[in-house]
């Protein structure tokens, strides 16, 4: 599409560590659109060396194993390079190597979520500003979904009020499944594995770890608040059953994973992952299968919801090449890109989170069960909104919609009621979100 | 939320050009957040004048009387003025004053959507381009939506397929109702009139007027051709009758009003409005009343929607904030915000159009009228998909569903139908989006 001669002259020769399925894709693309590109970064875009673990291994057509080195350290403080792609993943070395470039004024574009919103991510961040230099992370969040970006720069004038977001694709492929088909989650989950859509140990999708990194990313963007995921609530799905899913059904609403960031009272942040009821309505509702949402509440802009696909090589390698021009235009400049003014965060206690919730208990079938299941809930002022039995005598279920309660009463209310003789078991605890109170 | 000190103690002088919805929320945003927006852009941001055409008009609280002036000329020339948000909206003198500004390097900020798809409005932003100096409008399609931000920067390095929006809250109400109320559209119109959703003469909204010129504007920012809104082909939602809503759901479509632009065969633009099926499962289906939603298709991001409210003085005032922020700190650092390299288009000749079609004919139910029917479509190549009669006996009509066909061929058949003698009407033809072909 574009012909004309870039701006100017001047390489920007680019380091890219890592070279799996996001690395491939991006040389890909800086390889295939080098006129485009050079055109929107005012400089034409030089890969200059590709760090890997194993040099011997077989690479994609557009890769010049010319441009492969497995010394990533040497490759970073080279004085030739002037910016610093990081998809190696994990904790270290990467966190060092941001480091040490940050360290040299050269920017860092990253998709590592886990390291952000590790200690040492709040660390990175704080060194960069400290540098005046960009460290992008577009694709750490909701892949291609161009959500970093909104928040840093069109909603910087604008009081968020919450955030809240389907960010990972596993669970909300296997949600999707278990509602559209009545499948169980044992069954969906296993056919997930075989569609290559989660991981053999599936725990870090499904227990919500990968949407809890996020969400510690997203108060940071969003809020200013520094947060490392191990500080965020997380609940996951493995413990959500066909019978939750189809009364959800019944009733108006979808499970959804969400990672939400919200302003609690007194300015404290609530940041959370846990599955939730969602009004069908809601346009979060209709986001099917393994696409990702955020929906953003603002002050003045209102309600605002960004969808896309979360994850997958092109995708991820698409979110890249936006900051990379990002970082390389700003580089060209002498300035970085904006950052959020950072706080030290007041995290709400879990247990002072005021919401609705959804709670499924087992009991047997005899006379006065619900009167005494009921005192429970009437001793810890969480108050009832409908009540609806299912199953048959000897093992039925009560499926409980309550008011808005804190959760602290809510879960000694469970704690009180798996205690009593009658109830069998407590078999689920889901929270409402998204519906006018 | 932000209380530490701006990062610079200059001031940044802002000149207002108009103070109705859009103008007096966006002077309350800037006075009651002044002190985050300084954090944000760097620099204190201080109301220089607000220019007005009646300055005895009643104005809102946060308004201070003593900026107005009704000399908008020289408000825009006086040296002290950095930067200029034009919201009086109209052709002339908000194009002579923009032409002003530019020229004397202030960055400008418009939400003015007819300005920029006039031939004026490709003049200014290709004098912009030549100042170096920022242009900047997110405001002006899909309001507070990140949208235009999004396309120029996140998505800069994307070779973009496809954008396709329901960008006119009005139509996405009127369809909303029609759709889910199985109303009329004058009943519906009429409601949305007493609602104030719709205007009194409500031809730019439900004539496609309003949604072409923000279909030019998005062909300049996703593809860099430059187009005005009388280029673009512009069907609106006034023929559409119940019945063709109601053969739209039991089908398992939605009807939308939809600006799109996409690559045709050669590089070809085609840029056009027109009510929509859409099917149940699109992403755009579910955008709901009022709100807007953009879909994009990028060869490497894949499938991306962006939602939000497109209207309003609050979301709009919004999106302006986040424009004079950055403009603001492109000022401070001597530089400009990308723009998409300019092309002359080569826009798709209407009749070229490749896409479905549902077509509805009214005939008199006599014997043989469906075989001289098709046998009509057969002649233009036109090949059926499905046929369906409803009604009763002497005025029945006939839906049918088309393959993929060309649209002068469709064109064809529908004047030799409107011909034949048992024809009495042909009373809907509509063109099908977002499928899997």
């Amino acid at each position: 599409m574009v012909t004309s001669t870039p701006a100017t002259n001047r390489d920007v020769r680019i380091a890219i560590l890592g070279c799996g399925h996001v690395g491939s894709a991006l040389v890909g693309i800086l390889t295939q659109r080098s006129d485009a590109l050079a055109v929107q970064a005012g400089a034409r875009l030089v890969i200059g060396g590709i760090a890997v673990s194993d040099l011997s291994r077989p690479r994609a057509d557009d890769v010049d194993t010319a441009l492969l080195t497995d010394d990533a350290a040497s490759l970073v403080t080279d004085p030739s390079i002037d910016v610093v792609v990081e998809l190696m993943g994990g904790l270290e070395p990467a966190g060092a190597l941001i480091r040490d470039a940050l360290a040299a004024g050269k920017p860092v574009i990253t998709a590592n979520k886990a390291l952000l919103a590790s200690p040492t991510g709040v660390e990175l961040r704080h060194l960069a500003d400290r540098q005046g230099v960009d460290l992008l992370y577009e694709a750490a969040v909701a892949g291609a979904i161009p959500l970093v970006r909104a928040l840093r720069e069109s909603l910087t004038g604008e009081r968020i009020q919450r955030v809240m977001g389907i960010v990972n694709g596993t669970t909300n492929f296997i949600l999707t499944q278990m509602s559209e088909l009545g499948a169980d989650y044992g069954a969906v989950l296993a056919e997930a594995q075989i569609l290559g859509l989660a991981e053999r140990d599936p725990t870090a999708d499904v227990e919500g770890h990968d949407a809890a990194a996020k969400a510690a990313i997203l108060a940071g963007v969003a809020f200013g608040y520094d947060v490392s995921m191990d500080e965020v609530m997380c609940e996951g799905i493995s413990k959500i059953g066909a019978a939750d899913v189809e009364f959800a059904r019944r009733s108006g609403y979808v499970i959804k994973l969400l990672a939400v960031v919200e302003r609690a009272e007194g300015d404290a942040l609530s940041v959370r992952v846990h599955p939730a009821l969602v009004p069908d309505d809601h346009p979060l509702a209709g986001v099917r299968d393994s696409f990702n949402a955020v929906f953003i509440e603002g002050e003045a802009a209102g309600e605002l919801m960004l969808y896309g696909r979360g994850a997958g090589g092109l995708p991820t390698a698409s979110a890249v090449v936006g900051d990379v021009i990002d970082a390389t235009r700003n580089l060209l400049a002498h300035t970085s890109a904006p950052t959020p003014d950072r706080q030290p965060a007041r995290l709400l206690d879990p247990s002072d989170l005021v919401t609705r919730y959804y709670l499924s208990v087992t009991v047997a079938d005899q006379a006065g069960v619900l009167a005494e299941v009921a005192a429970v809930f009437g001793a810890h002022g969480v108050s009832i909104r409908s009540m609806e039995q299912v199953g048959d005598v000897g093992d039925a279920r009560l499926l409980f919609l309550t008011h808005a309660a804190r959760e602290g009463d809510v879960q000694a209310t469970l704690a009180d009621l798996a205690a009593l003789e009658p109830v069998l078991s407590v078999s689920g605890l889901l929270r409402m979100v998204g519906e006018a109170s």
